[in-house]
């Protein structure tokens, strides 16, 4: 049976590695990276340079494969993701294959596991079933709030996270005056009324590419549009996330 | 002026503290540790072992201080919320006053000082205010999702993080069928219809304590409320944190 850890390693700070994850990496035979083509936002770079800076056992391996592509002809978005995984899956089963004296297999996870990432559902797809194991990593909504050196929370107040889809078909969900928004293709802050709205963005939170923007949504909205494409067109590729704060309804008075 | 750095120690696992951890730890002429009495739950045990561990510059100073407590004849919850806040910051500033060769200074913070921790607020008070740096760190709900190798999020589907009181006083919030629960004094999860909900329950998560149950609620509440007496009546002290998933609601057919 082989052992599979899933190792957060933060979002991009190679500084965001923890003590257990450096530990788990150097515990491991063969240490899987998947590459995206010549696209940057595979951060393989990153990755190797992790291991490169972190792995002192010499009997670990490293194993690049090309992450395959989503195929885009599968009209509904879920079976199209069910899909991508299978494929995912048999990659990392046929490297395990090729890898016999490999008991000990780990994965580099951007972020952490647990937080809009496939790589547990892809894991769950492994025939014999792995011993699975997660190595908890820093996320972005850390980074991001570190960044700003805000609270995720008003004291005992409740929070949400969403993504830019889930914000621009449903607009701001009810019961909570917080909310994360991740996976953002760009600009769903815009589908909600500004009025008392607060934001606060980063993209590439944690990196040394890190930009930051805050204030009130209706003034922030447009600098952080242009910010980003201006990013997007310099690097490459972004990667961004932001709270929103709005001030709590006022109580009406009977 | 001051640089106040805020460290995100994670849970409880001395190996959840990341490079940049120790790094600032390193940086630090000073580093606060609050002590709670006699309470095991402060953690000051912790604390110490993570800094005579990880501290290497022998410049660094570590000043102990004992936390106020709440003051309970205050009747409002927030009230006595601030007034707290404003006494433990009065008693960073005289330590920091008491030092005054110390210009780093450093506060250990457990898990992540973004979330459902009163750090920040309490840095916000200090007069001069100093330069504020914040260091993420792993948090409760990571160590929940790891110890129990599950995702937060269902695919691009949102979750709400929330209080035991806000769950007991205010049911499930609308719009998620995620929900983290946090600071429950003791299972608030009996307050809701535990029909096609699955809870997934850790205490102590992350550290060497660390005890899990998962399943539907209806069968593992019980189990967990009698773990969670039988723990904290052997520990002294408990902290707990769980997710609770149900089925999404069937789509009605017009």
């Amino acid at each position: 049976m082989i052992d599979l850890t899933l190792v957060g390693i933060g979002t991009g700070n190679p500084e965001h590695l923890t003590l257990q994850a450096i530990r788990a990496l150097n515990a491991a035979d063969l240490v899987l990276i998947p590459r995206k083509g010549a696209a940057k936002a595979d951060l393989a770079d990153l990755r190797r340079a992790i291991c490169a800076e972190v792995i002192t056992n010499p009997a670990t391996r490293l194993a690049e494969f090309d992450l395959p592509l989503r195929d885009e002809a599968t009209p509904d978005y879920r079976q199209r993701v069910e899909d991508w995984h299978d494929d995912i899956a048999a990659i990392w089963a046929q490297i395990i294959a090729a890898h016999p004296v490999a008991q000990k297999v780990a994965l580099l996870v951007w972020g952490d596991p647990s937080l809009y990432d496939s790589t547990l559902r892809i894991a769950a797809r492994l025939r014999p079933a792995p011993r699975l194991r997660v190595i908890p990593g820093i996320t972005s909504m850390q980074a991001l709030t570190a960044a700003h050196a805000i609270a995720l929370n008003d004291i005992g107040a409740p929070f949400a996270v969403t993504t830019g889809r889930r914000l621009r078909d449903e607009g701001w969900p009810a019961g909570v005056d917080t909310l994360v928004v991740m996976l953002d293709a760009g600009g769903a802050f815009q589908a909600i009324d500004p009025e008392g709205v607060t934001i606060w963005w980063a993209a590439y939170a944690g990196m040394a590419e890190e930009i930051t923007l805050s204030g009130p949504l209706s003034e922030t909205a447009p600098l952080i549009l242009t910010a980003r494409a201006e990013a997007r067109a310099r690097h490459g590729w972004i990667m961004d996330i932001y709270l929103l704060r709005r001030a709590p309804p006022p109580v009406l008075r009977a």
